[in-house]
């Protein structure tokens, strides 16, 4: 993709009432655009990278055998009234249709998917049950804040679990916190295992909390045992001794990026859904929820994986791979070939599957096309001037190193193919 | 993945209050969920169909150039008072948030998409402009019916194209239909060009209307040029000579399935949004916008093509490739190998990227399980019994044809790949 075509591009000054980096630099980067507080269109790159973490997700969800489902997000009022939730989850919008029908917008689904799997579920035979979805919540948020982060409209990955005994429910709950624990580490980013509140009769639920100073989440973490506290239900505070290992705990700000709830028989019983197990007893399904918001994840990347001059994204989520950035000059001969380099270069990194964006402008210094680069935050930036073609190479700079080096042009591609398929490992930067 | 383990399985009934062949077969085989009028939810079948379709629309919109982006649904009140068009579109649902804050929700996007236009664009040389989402709509409709063809909530593609002069303008307009014609010949449907009214300043609008008694539209076609107009600013009538070639009128139902728009300067004028041509004339932006709903593509779809026992999906679309059968037999040698032959061929096109629906239920007969390969529509079916296995051979049978054939075993993975790999004609069904 040639930059000159992109639509969304960088903007010189940063947004005047940004509260967080990821909501400065994703819209200064022309990644999203702001439509009122909470709500963001995704531009094309923007797009590509929230695209790229819910398709992590997918992967991880249908690897544990989960089946992707699409819920809408009218509701009618009448499943609502059956939990007792219509009046009772107030971040949920309400509006009426024709003939003053009652609907409300989805902030959740439980109320949806388990009228849908009673109706499917015909024997013991069929559990445990478990489908997901990758759709739009809506949340009448009083204060939307930090940019992707508290969203009045964001993505969520909601998986549901239906099971005829609590064991089964607790076994398939450690499958999906391992399934969770690959979505983050692909995404690059830390997840800590965090007790919380949210579980019915007394079980805890389960966060996944990401460590960052711009977090709304406090949390008690021990880095020994690798466990931790959501402040709400925690028993020990900072400097503790952890109750597991004896380690010592530690206070941290975090992002909860995740999330998983044993829901016990509340929505199963609101609809009569109960099933005979394999010994003949009628009991009521045992539920579970488990849910990863891929707008979240985005905005959290940003804010643990950046520096003054911008973003730095894992090349698992980047929208390219490559950032290709070809220095002009007025040299019409010389001009020309850095051009026809540049141009077989990204076609043929193109070709072979590699994602290229290149900066080709004509009318821009290398100074800014460099700072461009280091907004947009692509791992990988690679430079064609008369400089490097003085040493038939290309200059090859990682995002999150100082030096850069030089590259021969006839291994360039080869390199740059390597350096994009090696296994991305979350340590690395 | 095998039918016992998917979740959404066919009804022995179809649903008593179905209006349209779509709304009963969806339901009735599982892909489809009614949450409440004219809003639903996608089961896994269901599902698949609905992203090849929107992946269909994606390519082509891609390959004119289209860049993806990703607005939201929950809009606030002043973009829509820009236009004057708050309490014009009778369709919109209103809603309120917090503060008394004023929401529509999106049931289109020109308001959402030209201020971000605008200030993206910088000069001349940034057009033409246009970017495309795949997103979802909602329409407060006194009357949702037909299934997936008239919802509430709904799949939509819509274009939005950016130019500075009228010849731009057309041009781009021309290259937009063909690549509509491109998806609805992958989609497997006959989708006829039509004049519509809906255009600014005296310019036709156009649809693209698929025929079919289920169709809501009157249109009058003429089979000579290809041509047709719908009745609402037709000047000819049933059994009249066509204007532009002779041929004779023919007056049809049909789906709209498309639609394409000169804007005019209504929407860039509301926000002023003008840029100077090459010659420094100054002048407002002109648009066009452009849909596709692939939901309601998945509702015509089922309408124009199925029979008495179910749906028939163009291999395109469908949501798998083969639908396998086994036949069970008391014998255990014999059942056990029709198993390992059945899991063999599963395993095998699976590894190779076909796309596999096994029904190895052991409590069904061959007629239920028959019965239900015919209702779901899966292009191509495959038999292993005992029968077949005594002529080492699978049974071949496309939904489309009345006979069946037998392939030898050794001979059935490759046969299978190239029927699935050979390109899709539109009229081979």
């Amino acid at each position: 993709m040639r930059y000159s075509n992109l639509f969304g591009k960088t903007n010189k000054n940063a947004p005047h009432d940004a509260d967080s980096a990821n909501a400065k630099y994703l819209v200064q980067a022309g990644f999203v655009n702001q439509l009122a507080a909470g709500i963001y269109t995704y531009l094309p790159l923007g797009y590509r990278v929230l695209t790229k973490i819910q398709q992590i997700v997918r992967e991880e969800m249908n690897a544990i055998g989960g089946q992707e489902v699409y819920m809408p997000a009218l509701h009618p009022r009448e499943p609502w009234e059956a939990t007792g939730r219509w009046d009772e989850i107030d971040v949920m919008f309400h509006l009426k249709g024709h003939s003053d029908k009652d609907y409300a917008l989805g902030s959740t689904h439980e109320e949806i998917i388990t009228p849908i799997v009673k109706q499917f579920a015909h024997s013991y035979k069929d559990f445990p049950i478990f489908v997901y979805q990758i759709q739009d919540k809506f949340r009448n948020e009083a204060r939307a804040k930090s940019g992707l982060l508290r969203g009045r409209e964001f993505s969520m990955k909601d998986l549901y679990s239906f099971h005829l005994s609590e064991e089964n429910r607790a076994e398939f709950y450690e499958k999906v916190a391992d399934a969770y624990r690959k979505v983050f580490k692909r995404c690059g980013i830390k997840a800590i295992y965090t007790e919380a509140s949210g579980g019915t009769f007394g079980d805890a639920s389960h966060e996944f909390q990401t460590p960052t100073e711009s977090g709304e989440d406090i949390i008690f973490y021990c880095e020994s045992c690798d466990y931790a506290w959501n402040k709400e239900v925690s028993q020990v505070k900072d400097g503790d001794l952890c109750p597991k290992c004896e380690g010592i705990v530690k206070e941290m700000k975090a992002i909860e990026v995740g999330n998983i709830f044993p829901l016990g028989t509340k929505f199963s019983e609101a609809v009569g859904f109960t099933m005979q197990d394999e010994n003949g007893t009628e009991q009521a399904v045992i539920m579970g929820s488990y849910g990863i918001g891929p707008s979240r994840v985005m905005g959290a990347i940003v804010e643990v994986s950046h520096d003054e001059r911008g973003m730095i994204w894992p090349k698992t989520v980047a929208p390219y791979h490559v950032h290709l950035v070809t220095v002009n000059t007025k040299d019409e001969t010389r001009q020309q070939r850095i051009v026809d380099e540049a141009e077989s270069l990204h076609d043929d990194l193109t070709q072979a599957g590699v994602e290229v964006l290149w900066d080709d402008r004509g009318n821009k210094s290398p100074g800014e096309k460099f700072a461009d680069a280091d907004l947009i935050g692509i791992p990988l930036r690679i430079v064609i001037s008369e400089k490097t073609l003085a040493e038939d190479s290309i200059e090859w700079k990682e995002r999150y190193e100082k030096d850069a080096k030089l590259v021969k042009l006839i291994d360039a591609k080869e390199e740059i193919q390597s350096y994009v398929n090696e296994p991305y490992e979350t340590t690395s930067h």
